[in-house]
């Protein structure tokens, strides 16, 4: 392997015109090597010049915005359920838009209402008969004829979008003024035919740009935007807004089958990740996956003629282009860069196939609304960085980066300083490591949900967060069960496989342990996917097999044949959802005996009770909250099985999560070498380098002894915060 | 009306042989006027022959050991489930009674099996043809060949019962010795004549018997009982201990269909009373009813033919008998006695048709698990005398009685003072009351569950009741939402009506608040109930047009069209289950000046979060926790919505209550008589006597003002639990 020895630098810094010596001055005390415009700044000339890398942001969707005023049927439309309005005589009239924003949505007049629009009684759930309603053009209201008094009924149109959510949401949070961006779907083939070669004339246009970074490629992510122009539903990585007449038609050639208006609106749910999804809502991802994939790869292939590279930011708008998907490698993307405040987003981003270049852009953003006076950026900046790191520790990461204004950022010299040593923290990790991987504990670790690989390392949305309000609303936070955070710095190999993938391919040899962690009816847990036997026979066998099975709040959720956990058997207990009163409750009896009780060390935090109790006479209760149980274990055949009610991550819970999941894949009998046993230190080994590595998840000097590879004990003391790496030959 | 000026006595007290004169001196001092014999103990000869009515016990279906052991074909029956068994090759082997004790249940060996029995895979839930299983006489197990490995079978199958369930309880509890007393089932034609011939026996035999106290006529609520002879399943209204082969084949007569043994172990649910009851378990309720009122009407002529009254023990054994049903009246019963340890059990005794005399007997029982040293049995006695005290100002009770061992309570003077003190109020309850009725609000509140009037007053037990273990769990307790206790005590005329009322009858006119309250899934709440639109249009219209709507925990709860709660556009709101996490949760913001808003005293306890989020621009919310709703108002047409998270018993809550039906009830314009503002404090006013009443539920003086009927303020000041008469003419 080459060694990177003097590298040039490893971050991206965001330009900002009238700041240019604010940026050279950051430029070489963060250890840049790139400049990058963005969203409301451009590139000075005096810096475009420098002997860097040069990322110039291009949003194609939103580039011309001449072309998409004048082309208002080329703009994105999606669906739209009216809300429902109750009938108090039989004939009901609908403002379809009422309650959503005017400055956003129009009713889309290019296609018919009467093909395209569908109303519902949504009481009955019937579709009413075209005959029965009208719309009037006047007033923009849906007349419905002969309805039943005290029905609820509903119209789904389609809206044509006329000011793009992002331009919105700068408008609304941060005050950019400026005219309201319009976002074009290049699905049709003129507006398609245009845009590329208003994207040619910007390469043409470009000299000094090296690398395009593409902040979209066709579609946008989904955000509902209220009466009031405030958010009232959002989905990032919902395909809501990819729809129009022409791919409605399209897609009947391509599947045989055509997709109703209620297929988007969904009853109201439309589509929300966390939900299972269905199968013609796969169809229809696939159908614009296929779309997307060729759009972009025809993008990327003009910029790479033009001998520039490119960079996807997967952070926000990445409908069709996911790189989990297989098809996201026949774009011929050079970079990838993740937005990232944690581990498991950090994951998202290392964790894809393909050998693109991965580049974290961190958080905050130098925006006035983290770095204002009395705020201290340096504190959101640590608690991602201390999670960052910890999952940087199991798989490669090549580069960093910022955004936003960076004479912002300047007026906080604490936070300067900071970011000076984050990168050379960076620094020290890729010198290091050299983009190697450390040492996993044996066996793999899969974790199932409805959607497998294409939503990986995907928050696994728990009803706790609806009522969890985060300071910055736009920032995924996750409260309640958090297992793939704990997860994101264990040293394990960890998959996502689906229940399809179960079904078709059986489970893989080199599964070890599988994890079903969510709320009942989500995706994550897989609501009606267990209404299977042979997902239930697979995973019974496997476990009776030898393996290992983790379950977190509503595992194998389903009401049905009398159990809520399908799975009650292998886990030994059942969930009380008023079913099962009259089973009487027994006084649990926790054990301290078991391999786990020995590894509590009093901190962990189960977060809600639980609501399950047991059901088996041989299930060992290793944590109980009152009669709720927190933490279980049982023998199934040859292999184990546990239940945890809820994993909040914690230091604690990371390293409980490890020791579990140590337990259930057998290794609990050898010692594991470089395995930390303090949960506020991480211990990671990198045999393809010879070097070891500790890093304090603290604020308070910590002290963790390891065994090496070799079984001599290793002792480290650690100051605060202190990442410390070793030579392990 | 007759005016009772000197009452003989009010009380019922138990007997004791060789305590005759702890039992005469309790009898002056409690002014008691009867006495009764009960399980464990007779009537001595000297107490017989006092001036006192005479209960005796009569539980005919235990009454003659003898021909109970003789006959076994004539025991109680009962469909039990073996414990799911998974397949770990083709041939499974399922031994039916492995989990439950062998000391009550054997495998009924007078039914066939292949008739009889049913094996189900419960992994398909598929009925197992009864010529791939076989029952092995000499192992008592069952094989099924061709089974899926890693499936589920199950066998349900008929055990005859050996040990009756109170006889255990006694025996295993209570240390009572003597031999296992097993139960007969009277459907049996040979049977019943038996014990009809028995019960003119003893009616001849017992001249001194004034009155036969009935604690069952012929079923026995069910208890499941495990391995170790401990309850794995309770049910105390349940009717699965009814069957027996000729009473599923008379059923096939009366009703045209069969009943099978799923219709009975119900996926292992047991149609338990808090699941939304089936229509074909509702038809076989109708058939025992008829049945066990047929036998009781005869046994109770007998009775009045010898001269004597009757009475029944509804505390527990009150299958087919229950005093709510229509049909109860044809027994033609002179006194209902109710096991009665709160306010709901106080109303569940005097709410029902008919004009038996009805008596309470109060917990505790003088047993020795309460009266034992270092307890003191007047904590358990006084938290319940002041629950029932506030119920019993809201309909007319006529006895008091205890049941146990006079010389345990007599070891307790403190005791014994406290229940002089009890007996005393009683008396002068009666002497003001003269079993009148106190004044109520206008308009009449509707409890709205899938029983109605069948289980009126029925505690709405709810998931968290499992997990709070009490004391004696033979006493049913309620944690979390305990509405109906806040209800007991509440100035309003109260019925419980189901959704078939609704159905069949609309919503009647005298109607003004509806009530829906409980856990998803319940019987309570409604479950599958709210799948019906004429339902959703009838409660609709019922508000829009005036009426008031209070929906506690999960009101119309059922996943379906878009909604998890089918009236949430009436309540204003929606609970997330999951389904709806991208919907925006903005913060939730609290009016101060709502009616309710001013009702507050701060002290309410809304118990567990609710995880339910606002969806109407005009909801008023009154109380959140977080972000979670605990207490909302909304205007729907002309009629008023509440929603409450949770409503535990405490003074406070109930008074929150009142408040809140009064606003329902749109009473809240004008000024209402008789009305305590102060929460520790009930009040109640008798227009038929001209009294009024205030009693202090607390241990601390209190004070409260009312307005009386004529418009004038009342002040009173009442010491630590006192209750107090006044005269308001």
């Amino acid at each position: 392997m080459s060694k990177i020895d003097q590298p040039k630098g490893h971050m991206t810094l965001p330009v900002e015109v009238g700041q240019e010596e604010v940026v050279l001055d950051l430029y070489k005390k963060w250890q840049a090597d790139a400049l990058r415009d963005s969203d409301g700044t451009s590139m000075p000339d005096s810096l475009a010049e420098q002997d860097s890398d040069i990322y110039s942001v291009m949003c194609l969707v939103r580039a011309d915005q001449k072309y998409a005023y004048d082309n208002p049927q080329y703009l994105h439309r999606k669906y739209l359920m009216s809300f429902p309005v109750t009938a108090m005589c039989e004939t009901v009239s609908i403002s379809p838009l009422d309650g959503y924003s005017k400055d956003k949505y129009e009713l889309d007049d290019d296609s018919d209402p009467k093909q395209w629009w569908e109303v519902r009684n949504r009481t009955t759930n019937q579709v009413i008969n075209v005959e029965h309603w009208d719309v009037c053009a006047e007033t923009n209201t849906v007349q419905v004829y002969q309805a039943v008094p005290y029905h609820e009924y509903t119209v789904t149109f389609l809206a044509r979008q006329v000011w793009d959510s992002v331009s919105m949401y700068n408008a609304l949070t941060n005050d950019w003024d400026g005219p309201r961006i319009r976002s074009l779907d290049p699905y049709h083939p003129e507006c398609r035919s245009h845009l590329l070669n208003h994207f040619q004339t910007w390469l043409d246009e470009h000299p000094n740009t090296t690398v395009v970074r593409f902040t979209t490629f066709a579609f946008l992510f989904v955000i509902d935007t209220g009466e009031k122009n405030q958010d009232i539903y959002r989905d990032w990585t919902g395909y809501g807004e990819t729809v129009s007449p022409r791919a409605l038609d399209d897609f009947e050639k391509r599947f045989g089958y055509r997709l109703t208006p209620e297929d988007f609106v969904d009853a109201g749910y439309y589509n929300g990740t966390y939900k299972v999804p269905s199968q013609r809502y796969k169809d229809w991802m696939t159908f614009v996956q296929e779309f997307v994939v060729s759009f972009a790869a025809e993008l990327v292939s003009m910029a790479h003629k033009a001998g520039k590279r490119t960079a996807m930011f997967q952070g926000d708008h990445w409908i069709g282009t996911e790189p989990f998907l297989e098809s996201y490698q026949q774009i011929g993307l050079d970079i990838n860069i993740g937005a990232v405040e944690d581990g498991v987003a950090l994951r998202r981003l290392t964790d894809s196939g393909g050998d693109q270049v991965r580049e974290a852009r961190f958080y905050p953003y130098f925006f006035p609304d983290v770095f204002r006076e009395g705020n201290d950026p340096v504190v959101e900046s640590m608690s991602n960085w201390t999670k960052i790191r910890r999952a940087m520790l199991q798989k490669p990461l090549d580069r960093i980066g910022y955004g936003g204004y960076l004479s912002l950022a300047n007026k906080f010299p604490h936070f300067i300083d900071h970011v000076t040593e984050v990168s050379q923290q960076f620094g020290d990790y890729l010198q290091h490591t050299q983009r190697t991987e450390s040492q996993k504990v044996a066996g793999k670790v899969a974790v199932l949900s409805a959607w497998g690989k294409a939503r990986s390392w995907l928050q696994n949305q728990a009803r706790d967060q609806r009522f969890y309000v985060p300071p910055r609303p736009d920032v995924m936070e996750l409260v309640g069960n958090n297992l793939l955070e704990c997860l994101s710095g264990l040293p394990f190999e960890v998959e996502f496989i689906s229940f399809d993938d179960i079904v078709e391919n059986g489970i893989d040899d080199d599964i070890k342990i599988i994890i079903n962690s969510g709320d009942a009816n989500s995706a994550w847990s897989g609501g009606e996917c267990w209404d299977n036997p042979d997902v239930l026979v697979a995973i019974r066998q496997f476990v009776a097999q030898g393996g290992g099975l983790l379950g977190v709040s509503d595992p194998s959720a389903l009401q049905k044949n009398g159990r809520y956990f399908q799975l009650g058997d292998v886990f030994g207990l059942e969930k009380e959802t008023s079913l099962t009163m009259g089973r009487v409750a027994m006084p649990v009896s926790v054990t301290g005996e078991h391999y786990l009780s020995q590894c509590l060390t009093g901190k962990e935090d189960f977060g809600n009770l639980s609501y399950v109790y047991p059901q088996a006479d041989d299930l060992n209760v290793i944590v109980a909250q009152g009669q709720h149980l927190a933490l279980t274990a049982k023998e199934y055949g040859e292999g184990r099985s546990v239940y945890l009610g809820n994993l909040p991550f914690t230091t604690e819970n990371a390293r409980l999560l490890q020791n579990i999941l140590i337990w259930l894949g057998a290794n609990d009998g050898q010692s594991q070498s470089w395995l930390s046993s303090n949960p506020e230190v991480d211990v990671a080994f990198y045999p393809d380098t010879s070097m070891a590595t500790a890093v304090n998840f603290s604020s308070e000097p910590q002290k963790v002894t390891v065994i090496d590879h070799k079984g001599h004990e290793v002792s480290l003391s650690l100051e605060s915060y202190e990442w410390r790496w070793l030579s392990a030959e």
